[in-house]
């Protein structure tokens, strides 16, 4: 068993915070011995994929305190009890398996007679069989018409993530000729998302995934309601329309008012959940079930990397010591993901979600304060957009933001144009190439507006092309270091009791029960 | 003539530093004292707006401190400078005219015989006529059918904003009945980008705007040819549907590639440029020159207000105070917006740009260091959204982060549903106003892991609906806060040099002249 400790209880972080300022990455990365770095500070991951931390401040002596600091935290040993089903969410006294959705890493979990993995598989088998059914003509509309679009209704994890993943793939799935059918996102309780949706939607040929593990989500519930009463003054029949993707013991559970139910459990957390039926109904529906399938298999591979005990040889691991050398030693606030891919338009919005709300605690794992800081502010738009917005303050403000790029070498599409001598496939892979070493080298000049200090650390995730593979182990990679930063910091990374205390003020002023700063509030809002 | 100094060189910033955590803002916050300060801490906006700042660590002392901080900084007399014409770009030596565009606020603004405000309006009248003309079918492709939709090709300032302005509006303007054509836009040299949204629309109906200032911006030079390409293949001649914004002195001024030409000057940075022809050509196109016209309208009575010297009726200036106090005194590194009101999903977006390239630097505007923290990093997605993802960090994390709520009484499209005795707006607005007091005063609870510690600041700005004047108070609200900021950090913030050094680098690996680091790269990334 392994033992929980604080951060700063650890004999391995004293050693590495003293090594604060210790490696100038404005001299590392400059002239030849800048090129043997970015040739050596790399490792493979899953998919064809490779981190590379050659900009980071790292040299040896910084592995080496990291390498120790793996050792003493026990993370390879935390992330087999997880695996193997320990109870790691020690608040909600739960195991996490959202890495048994992907594949059996350790010891068959069995929870009340019930194999896990085949609980996953049977309900991934369930999704895939539905989609198919649809695909094939076999479920349509009540006038055995097909289906041609699908809109899922949830909030948080059952949106941000599944939505990041199918925008990621509907260009590479319309270029594989794998598209079957346009998806759609219904989130915020806001009526004019629900009604702006419903209207770009042709409904009498729309499926409706109503998304909640417990069933009572508040804003997913007013929105199937929203969508319900759309159907039924369209004269159709909503239960014939619609699925759910649901616990068990929910009340949609077992509804005729659905057309089937794919289960989710307690062990999977909403914003891990893109591998369970919450990601795994709308992506087999829009691209079939062979492409969630591959993406699976993409996350399965880096998952098994992520066991290694070696750091050079398990980028999960190494990116999350980076990481809180540069949030715990080095003081940095803030990190930003920086996807040089149009389709990764929204990952960084499902990683802020998965980030900060897992890694955004004060207290330990224990129910214990933190002397220490805990999950950075993340925040990313793709590049080169970025590049013409908030890059100013990255390149020249006043506090370092270490950056985390991801690119690749083929568009998905393959449609392109050449201008002045490169298409624009290269100009966007050299902008990346050009962007990390700004950052890290800068550039002297006289006049100091003009000036770059550089120092400015960052690491990036090349791949050939965003494949579904590719995808899973990009998915995989920072659920990981997150994982592995929640054990360095003795969090527990599965919980988020902070999300609480509005839900439970939102219902008192809805009931009118307020006083106080609350009434008038209310008031001014006309509630 | 004001005088421009450091901000730590203030005696009255002096004086603030001495009020670092004065005000506890979950006693202040609490029982009928906090129902007295939500009603006294308020002053309004322009078009019905109300800026709230009960939930910010203030009283009558820190509020003495910023309105003596506001006189010894001279931000009025800086903002008179600024309108009437002074050279406030220190770095490119440019005057500083975006709120010319909107209404003359001071003097007479005469560049080389050519009154500027006469400029802006008549490029305003060509953009309105235009699209007068294509929304009367005298403009037409050539067929001779109307045009139904138009995409803008910009990045940066000639994307974000009105990109963000379009999406805020789309939904006021189906309800509102004028709705005139759906936009597009294509920013990301990724060539999947452009590839998409052509992909997603109707070329031969198609209107296509080519937003650059110099003419040369690489991406969308090169975005223009890669649409050039598509209308040609479909057989239909690019001159008869694009038209360009630009300036003057462009290449793309005078050709015979366009429609038309409407010109920007110098004296708008790209940022700011969303009042211009930038914003104005595409919103214009899509809503009618009327709407755009309201948006100049809201924002040019919002510049109105922020000339006031009292910092109680100045909302814009009283925002910035507070926030550099938040920044400088208190040491918060971030600042979350935070809209509870879908059609703003990208407005957080295009303030990231506003605040982040206009305030992130490190040196002042005379080009010398400063040995203070300046801009903060600023992120952001619409409530409810949000409470379902980051929040977990916001309430509980290890930093604190200031936040800016912004809410309507009303919705947009007025479709909506009663649930459990509430509409979804009614949830919506329940939430925000819950959020606010949750952050300010939290909740003790015995295990701290459910316990909230309050403390976390926020202001809300609260409007009867979002329409085209609330939409543009609200830009030059969180503009001019930028530019008061600038102006008590000593900045210039109004150039980008930091943007630069990349592009150089970028077109060094474009023409293969790269050694070191960046060639390794160069030949990862397979360029």
């Amino acid at each position: 068993m392994a033992t929980w400790k604080n951060l700063d209880t650890l004999a391995s972080y004293s050693k590495l915070a003293e090594l604060k300022g210790h490696v100038d990455i404005a001299d590392a990365m400059a002239g030849e011995k800048g090129a043997e770095r970015v040739k050596k500070y790399s490792t493979p991951m899953a998919a064809g994929l490779a981190y590379n931390y050659a900009a980071k401040q790292i040299d040896e002596t910084v592995l080496d305190a990291l390498a120790k600091l793996a050792d003493e935290a026990e993370l390879i040993e935390k992330f087999q009890e997880l695996y193997n089903g320990a109870v790691i969410n020690t608040g909600e006294k739960r195991m996490v398996l959202h890495h048994l959705a992907r594949k059996q890493q350790g010891d068959a979990v069995v929870v009340d007679g019930v194999d896990k993995r085949e609980f996953y598989v049977a309900q991934q088998k369930k999704a895939a069989d539905f989609a198919n059914k649809v695909h094939a003509g076999e479920i349509t509309n009540e006038n055995g018409e097909k289906f041609t679009s699908v809109v899922q209704i949830g909030i948080g994890g059952s949106d941000l993530g599944p939505r990041a993943l199918y925008i990621a793939l509907e260009n590479w799935a319309k270029a594989n000729n794998t598209f079957k059918m346009e998806a759609k996102f219904i989130s915020n309780v806001d009526p004019d998302d629900a009604a702006a949706v419903l209207a770009s939607v042709d409904l009498a040929h729309s499926l409706f995934i109503v998304v909640s593990k417990s069933g009572t989500t508040l804003e997913t519930l007013t929105n199937e309601a929203f969508v319900k009463n759309a159907l039924v003054k369209a004269g159709l029949n909503p239960s014939k329309h619609m699925l759910a993707v649901t616990s068990e013991t929910s009340p949609l559970a077992k509804s005729e008012d659905y057309l089937t139910a794919i289960f989710m459990d307690d062990y999977i957390g909403g914003r891990y959940s893109s591998v369970s039926g919450v990601g795994g109904a709308i992506l087999s529906l829009a691209f079939g079930p062979e492409v969630f399938a591959q993406i699976l298999e993409g996350a399965a591979a880096e998952d098994t990397l992520a066991t290694n005990k070696n750091i050079l040889e398990n980028p999960d691991m190494l990116d999350a010591l980076i990481g809180v050398y540069e949030r715990n030693v080095q003081g940095y606030p803030a990190t930003a993901v920086l996807p040089y891919s149009q389709a990764l338009s929204r990952f960084p919005a499902h990683l802020q979600q998965c980030d900060m709300e897992s890694n955004g605690k004060s207290v330990n794992r224990f129910g214990e304060p933190v002397d220490y800081v805990t999950g950075p502010v993340i925040f990313g738009e793709p590049g080169t957009n970025g590049q013409h917005s908030f890059y100013q303050l990255l390149h020249q403000g006043t506090d370092i933001v270490p950056l985390q790029f991801i690119g690749f070498k083929k568009s998905q599409l393959g449609v392109d144009v050449d201008i002045e001598n490169s298409t624009s496939q290269q100009k966007l892979c050299a902008n990346v190439a050009a962007q990390i070493v700004a950052f890290a080298c800068g550039k002297k000049d006289e006049n100091l507006n003009k000036d770059f200090k550089g120092g400015r650390p960052s690491s990036i995730i090349i791949g050939e092309e965003l494949t579904p593979a590719a995808l899973g182990a990009l998915l995989a990679h920072f659920e990981n270091k997150i994982m592995f930063q929640g054990f360095l910091w003795n969090l527990n990374s599965f919980d988020q009791e902070g999300v609480q205390l509005g839900k439970v003020l939102a219902k008192r002023v809805l009931a009118h029960d307020t006083d106080g700063a609350l009434k008038v509030y209310s008031d001014l809002l006309d509630i």
